[in-house]
């Protein structure tokens, strides 16, 4: 489903922003970690946080992933989240996740975590648009 | 309400991440130009747009601006939108708003748009979060 160019995008150290439902219907959006899977991206939270809460009782999600350096070049994603309450599998995932943005940092980071539980949360895409836009007047 | 840091990030030319609700209650994320006006955000959008649409049927937005260069520095807000409908008032806030994005093109960028009616969004915070991260390890 990602096209090559979607995945140039995705495979960069962009951070996701995910809007959830809040449990009275209105929206949450919040900045995360993400790494690309297949046609799937994947992030880590808390079990206890609010984000994954939202996702338990509704997983319906908006996600912009923006590039780094460039505001007029991102992806917007709905689709569905599917949350995980494995928190061995959520700490390997989240190695391979931290290790995008923090290289070799990233075991020490991870190891440096509460013991509090975490999910693995695997987000399917259902429509996607992808924009290459430009500051207008420059193209 | 906003600290003379939270108007430090929300005056630069950072992008808006705007999660609206949908018709069936699902989120919507889409990236916006907008300019802060005193304690609210001001966005503009054409009349006929799903966001603008979302926003007349559900005011409810949660809205994230991440600093242009460093992802680990962002605000989201949870609030309500006004829309209103002004095309007059609408053509000359965009002028403002383009302005912070590419200055002197502004005016050029503001004139080339269709005649399609655009509304002005007022975005009102309620509750706001500012976080001043860092890539963990570097602390």
């Amino acid at each position: 489903m990602f096209t090559d160019d979607d995945r140039e995008l995705l495979d960069s150290p962009a951070f996701a922003k995910l809007a959830t439902l809040m449990p009275d219907g209105s929206p949450q959006n919040t900045v995360m970690w993400f790494r690309r899977d297949g046609n799937t991206l994947r992030m880590i939270a808390p079990a206890a946080s609010q984000k994954a809460q939202n996702l338990v009782r509704d997983p319906r999600v908006a996600v912009v992933i923006d590039a780094l350096h460039n505001g007029y070049r991102y992806i917007d994603i709905r689709g569905s989240a599917e949350v995980r309450h494995d928190d061995t599998a959520a700490r390997n995932e989240l190695r391979q996740i931290v290790a995008r943005y923090i290289d070799e940092r990233a075991d020490k980071y991870v190891e440096s975590l509460s013991a509090d539980p975490r999910v693995l949360i695997v987000i399917h895409p259902g429509r996607l648009r992808s924009h290459h836009g430009a500051p207008p007047g420059t193209s």
